[in-house]
């Protein structure tokens, strides 16, 4: 799996700290991370939370990763912006029960953390417990796994429901602020890892001109 | 301020508590709440996670009421659904500083709530306590107060933002599950409490003619 | 490791839930588990929580085993009997990232953990997760690592404090109420399980003398 | 109610928080609070958290204070360090629902609280509101109500079976490494709060032959 990770301008200087929990678990599982920054908190490119989201939103749109790992202060405002966005379904996750339990219910495709709230001494471990519970095993299977099916079939209703109050992404990276859409994708590593990564065309397309 | 409760039903049997921790509160500090239910698992009207987004979407859209209080098991199906819908922004609040700092810092009007995850024996105490810190003084003003323009500016980012990517309401309305949105709004008292308070007669007359 | 499970009567009911959890993570670790109930809400044998700690002590300075899991409603009424007694170090775990740095640095002989505050749906999984931190590897090998012999030193002066505030465990026996005594050791199992495995003879014969 | 604080060293340069946090909560409900230090990491008085337990213990056998606000990084080290010692019953409180069943349930003297796991930005706030559920009312009522005797009974069973464990505290005084007791009283105001209000001339008198 691809993972992308996103980090808010608040947050930036913990950037590393992130990068080295989810590398830690996820590459021994076979799991590409793609750290698209911010890096430290002087990145010319300064993201903050909406653009999280249309970064995000432009990553998992175009399939150039399968997965964002994202947050903020409290996690809330970079929750927010992705799941304004079309395809995102982003949960906010604080423990390691709260990632098993979005893993297996609602198989999403991003998670925002709370970086600042709660986040102190040995935190890192928690993000480590985390990761692990998201990406070691099958996800969207179900707990307990008897209810899969009623758990399946509301996820395709939401899935569904999002599609039908949201435009498409072209449309939404047409419509939206462009120099804030700009700044969203100015990341030093941007052009390297989604281009390389992004299975669409016009997205791609439409960013590069920009 | 108006105040709409949405309960899901795999925690239906929990809407009482919800809505006495929630009066116990608010009522003291001059809100009022509407019970939009489910208020038992026997109910008719069986609202799933889903459908609490529409049934919160169309209240808040029509300014039936100026916030709503909902959830689930974990509280993430109803916040993803609620954040799929225009105009809605809805935090995943768990202990009373998440709710304190989503009304300074997002100012959302909506929250969800796990009402089954970590929900255990005297858990009623952390609602009043998230409720009051939600409700009992004037939100939007920053945490910490001195960060209160940047906050304000954010947030009216994401809202541009959300209102690019999402179709307006009334067209959302027209382009879901038409089944879905009738048992979303065939809730015993959503007649009682909707039409009396909405403010939109678009949305008023489409619901109505369902 | 031999790890005795002592669950006070309020909590009685989930005392199958807490065996069947701490079994399903150590027992594929090579340790044994010791169930010392209570097993049902009807149990003969009735343990409040002081006496939990009055048990637990016994079992640990008899070394019939060499941790205790036990709990209460919010854990603390355990956790605060237990650390009455001497030679019992009793941490309070909340979540495993507690359970991580307890073992690693206070490395204890005694969890207490909270079976109805923020007990819901799916505790399960945390109780399981919060097990594996404690028993999974070496404990008491600090965090960080570099910080081994500060911690190690600390752990070896509250050791003395609590030697020199505390009488001996025989003496304890024989001091407090005789009737709080036996019933803390009159479980279904208690003979069996504690008999077998005392490595003290005083302790073992006082209290078949009772 | 007269409230002492006391920081362990690893957590000094947090000390003013507390105090902060604690004062603004308590000054106005009537309360005096009583800063016995660490100040800064660079106090004189370098007190370990086993020197937390021998402080906190000196103050509230001797009555100096009626309840000792402590903690260390995860709390754990200073709450065994307390318990260990006669006639201090000190909770682990980590959210504003632990202090309240804390204070109604278990009611003791002392709470040791985690500053530095999981405490990150705005975690100023969690102290007040803890704070605020410890002191704002009558403590030892019972939660539920209903249950308040039994709780009471198993408060005074506790009370009893520690005083059956621990030697008193004047003994305790004697026989623990002296300068470890030197060091734990040795604190920059130490003289001026602890003299002025003991009403214990035994302590008194051997804490000063020192």
């Amino acid at each position: 799996m691809k993972i992308a990770v996103i980090t808010e301008n608040s947050q930036a200087a913990k950037n590393c700290i992130i990068e080295d929990a989810l590398k830690s678990v996820v590459e021994p599982l076979g799991h590409e991370v793609y750290n698209y920054g911010m890096y430290t908190p002087e990145d010319k490119a300064h993201l903050t939370y909406p653009m999280v989201g249309l970064l995000a939103a432009s990553i998992l749109n175009a399939k150039a990763a399968d997965f964002v790992v994202t947050g903020c202060g409290t996690g809330t405002g970079s929750m927010l912006a992705c799941n304004a966005m079309p395809g995102v379904f982003c949960g906010l996750v604080i423990d390691p029960t709260d990632a098993f339990l979005f893993a297996q219910i609602n198989d999403g495709n991003a998670i925002a953390m709370p970086y600042a709230k709660g986040f102190g001494w040995a935190a890192e471990l928690n993000l480590q417990d985390c990761y692990r519970k998201l990406f070691e095993g099958e996800s969207g299977v179900g707990y307990p796994k008897e209810r899969a099916a009623v758990m399946a079939k509301n996820r395709g209703v939401l899935a569904d429901l999002k599609a039908a109050s949201c435009k498409d992404m072209l449309t939404v990276l047409k419509s939206v602020d462009q120099d804030l859409l700009k700044t969203a994708v100015s990341g030093e590593r941007f052009e390297e890892y989604f281009y390389a990564n992004s299975q669409d065309e016009e997205i791609s397309a439409y960013l590069k001109s920009l």
